[in-house]
């Protein structure tokens, strides 16, 4: 290399960025034009990689796991960036598995003959180019860019910086599996830097990405939904509820509180409040009460429910509008569905809730007003995921209204175009 | 009044827009539970409130176009700015037929059953509040409230100041049906003032608008893109292509071309370049240039072109670029399916591109490959329209991919809801 060359001057975070941009914007082009079969024997190869790398992978985790104790981040913290063995595993099966889904590209969505003969077709088409912003999870790698893949989109992945040696590791296996396939290598790429700054980057490249899946906690979103220049895909939080009616069955209301709340904890579709109907209150709540103490969750109630059993603490205002992901519930008292309805709309977050009543007509009121991405009658909120919906993985539940709402699966990553056939048709 | 009361300061703008906001969102609830009854009546009683106030709405109309000749705006300004008894018989058969459409509320799209018994539906939804920035056409006042209302969404209107006193009036007509109809007549709003900050407010308020579709030129597009903090479903230009492959049938490429370009060139649809095969085009080309001359057209060619016949003037690297809206178009020759296919993705807007060709493996290639909202095979470009798709009345062709692509009609303003029925199921 020559003196005058090195003076060239290295490029800017910025340029950077543009690069993966433009590289992952003609990768997709080519993904958009790709056989199912390779696209599927990429996912296979990828995940054969994270089996034969495993040692790898688990090495580069370590890395990230020691720096993670050095900053003294909390026990939940580490057990979401930990590998071991079977998570490992997990995630390949978890590749195997998106490969074995069925595929959402070309799919003909409708067709029709207009009287003046053109046929019409709304055709199934990625939408491009995916970005997406998550936490310190390093499955979310294969996950996303895995889900991506399967539905024909170019994708940039920008992980937390504690795990990024972790994904790195993963990237490469995905990295390989395209290359195996014939597919180009940049059509699932991580953002190479940890800068915080390169988020912003991300975020402003409308020309090169087409939507932004942020994944991870309420701050990482609402920066995401402030920031960006492109339309976000975003899963707020899950402030789920189920409602007690007054018809309530007392058995299946033990259940299904029991589980909405207590089954797992930490995931979105997790009961966050009880709503019960003050006629039926005494009837039905001490023995939802009891069971839910005795798994060891504690109870927040308003003044008349604190009066039911001595164990149950205060709760205020802000235990309506919180997502504890924790064994916490707030219980509230209503003057029937209106009042439910009413206080779902106020504090809740459109994700997922449940009516538990014998009363039909009740309950079709109430999934027809409360306006959530899911709402159950006789279920558990826990259901909220794209696997118990029959939809295979997800990247998450979306909680907006526009493109796709609750889960997000391959499908939910598509857009469609309509193709036309005619025979020489103008138009009068 | 007390001397005390008058004190209260006058409400801000920002203020004021907010307090739209609240009644609209409050208004879209309401509608959302109403009946398709309610609001195909309501949308009759505006048509005939319409026809019964077509006086006064004339006389509005008047004082916009004295002010608009005061301020020498051009002839096209006029004339999309004009009303006469035809045009608002239009507007009144408009919202008729919108009425006569199928309802898109309520619609469940899927439905199927889990092993573990669930029964899970995806019900169509409104979207809840629409905010509509248009240029000054006062027709879109009744066709983008209309389209709204039909779909069970609120509406905050926001026309350009020149058509104010029209929109107005029109506006008054459709909070008239709404009133008949036992609807609240916050569900189609309009913005009371010609302020330009008012936009900016509109764009910000993400807690009471689900989504901005702005309509007008690519001004105020970019500005709405630029400025929004609510999800925009834009229609950008129609840059529309035909590409005359060599396999093109001569007398179908000279009648589709016309059609093309000459129907009605202010049309999104109109088409804009013409690709030729250069193999080809000593073939085709001089009688589809004879044809669009004689019917009026300016014809700006590629060297090559220019030497088939004298009166094409040359093109620059801009006219690619360029949606005219008027009677000009941009030839060029080009080698092949691929390279015409790689111009479209270079200069194209994404909108609607056709191929006229004889070989059907070819045209398979170009409907698949084109990244376009429609693409038609022997057809002309001019069919792009929600009318023609047989959707009925639209609010516009949308070229992005999230949501919606191409015509937007009352199914695209919607969303769905997940509604799930147990009997008791909890998650293991």
């Amino acid at each position: 290399m020559t003196a005058q060359a090195m003076q060239v001057p290295a490029p800017t975070l910025e340029q950077r960025m543009l690069a993966l941009g433009q590289a992952a914007r003609e990768a997709g082009r080519t993904l958009a034009q790709a056989t199912a079969e390779a696209r599927n024997g990429a996912l296979r190869q990828a995940a054969a990689a994270i089996r034969r790398n495993a040692a790898t992978i688990l090495e580069a985790n370590g890395r990230d796991m020691a720096a993670a104790r050095e900053r003294a981040l909390g026990p939940a913290m580490l057990d979401r960036l930990l590998l071991d063995a079977k998570r490992i595993e997990a995630m390949a099966r978890g590749l195997e598995e998106i490969a074995a889904l069925p595929d959402p590209i070309g799919a003909c969505i409708a067709e029709w003959t207009m009287p003046n003969g053109l046929r019409i077709s709304r055709v199934r088409v990625p939408l491009g180019c995916i970005g997406i912003i998550y936490e310190s999870r390093p499955n979310v790698t294969a996950d996303a860019g895995g889900l991506c893949l399967k539905s024909a989109n170019a994708t940039i992945l920008r992980g937390g910086s504690e795990s990024f040696h972790s994904s790195r590791a993963i990237h490469s296996c995905l990295a390989w599996g395209l290359r195996a396939a014939g597919l180009p290598e940049a059509a699932i790429q991580m953002v190479p830097v940890t800068d915080r700054e390169a988020v912003g980057h991300l975020l402003a490249m409308s020309g090169h990405v087409d939507v932004i899946v942020p994944r991870g906690g309420r701050s990482l979103i609402e920066r995401v939904q402030k920031e960006s220049r492109i339309p976000v895909l975003a899963h707020l939080e899950g402030n789920c509820h189920v409602y007690l009616h007054e018809a309530a069955d007392p058995d299946m209301a033990r259940h299904i509180v029991l589980n909405a709340k207590m089954r797992r904890t930490g995931v979105c579709g997790a009961a966050e409040t009880l709503l019960v109907d003050r006629a039926a209150a005494a009837r039905l709540l001490p023995a939802v009460i009891g069971d839910l103490i005795a798994a060891g969750c504690e109870v927040r109630g308003d003044a008349p429910t604190q009066t039911l059993d001595r164990r149950v603490r205060p709760a205020s205002e802000a235990d309506w509008r919180t997502e504890y992901l924790d064994a916490i519930i707030a219980v509230r008292q209503v003057e029937g569905l209106e009042a439910a309805i009413a206080h779902i709309e106020t504090y809740g977050s459109h994700h997922t809730d449940s009516i538990v009543t014998a009363d039909i007509a009740v309950a079709e009121r109430f999934l027809r007003e409360v306006d959530s991405a899911i709402v159950l009658h006789n279920a558990s909120t826990q259901f909220a995921d794209g696997g118990e919906f029959g939809m295979g993985a997800e990247i998450g539940i979306a909680t907006g209204k526009l493109h796709a709402r609750g889960p997000v699966g391959a499908e939910q990553l598509t857009s469609y175009k309509y193709v036309v056939h005619g025979t020489g048709q103008c138009r009068p």
